[in-house]
């Protein structure tokens, strides 16, 4: 049997924040946190229209799904994010005790993998779903913004 | 000449951010933001409080100097913090490409130095102010949540 609600069924909603963050001139990264095969929290990048470094999407993904859950630890929660997450989210992650964490495509440069940030030991990381079209998305924005 | 504004009197401020959080009963952490010799930003820990992993003291410093500055890069800006930042508030300062930060005493565990967070070229980071002061709060905050 097919599982509709599979890792590119939610993959797809946080590329749908990344879109969403694209339309708002916002590098177009999207995030959705996930329970029991419910999302409870999803959010994508707004460091420019916040003027906040730290508005990634993972961080306000966190803040609201523990807003949600009235614990602020996200045990047994899988957060999607298009993008590999950077060394402040992943720091973030650590925190939160999450259980798994799902990403789209790598961020060779400033990623938690390259840059090896500690993930929490309960911590599962994988990645590659709708890597193509996360780093896609990303790639697409930064041509229109230099061609501006 | 001596100095009134040197890193011993802002990282006392910090410290009296620090004992505002003891007070509250949250994990002891102070910091304050820095641009010429003015205080920009003071926070302490409030991750119980608002019951939020991302609530320490340096990630709303960080976001509430970008406030008032009205940018969100903190280029001659000096971060004092009681503790060294962990990996999360590491990776949020390599972000705001701040140009100094001055930390207390060290955090031998979870502290950005130990666990090798990459900070910004731009930013400079130096410790050891009022170390004796900055950690003996955290011990002794452990001491009494352990013997409730």
């Amino acid at each position: 049997m097919i599982d509709p609600l599979d890792d590119t069924y939610f993959m797809k909603r946080a590329l749908q924040e990344a879109e969403m963050a694209y339309e708002k001139d916002e590098i177009p990264i999207g995030a959705v946190i996930v329970i029991n095969n419910q999302i409870i929290a999803r959010s994508h990048n707004l460091t420019e229209t916040l003027n906040d470094v730290t508005a990634h999407a993972e961080m306000q993904a966190i803040t609201a799904a523990a807003n949600y859950l009235g614990g602020k630890y996200l045990l047994d929660c899988t957060l999607y994010v298009t993008i590999e997450p950077c060394q402040m989210c992943a720091g973030a992650l650590f925190w939160s005790q999450i259980s798994k964490i799902v990403y789209g495509a790598r961020d060779e440069q400033r990623g938690c993998i390259a840059l090896n940030t500690r993930l929490h030991p309960k911590t599962v990381m994988t990645g590659g779903v709708l890597a193509a079209e996360s780093s896609q998305l990303l790639k697409q924005f930064f041509i229109e913004k230099r061609s501006k």
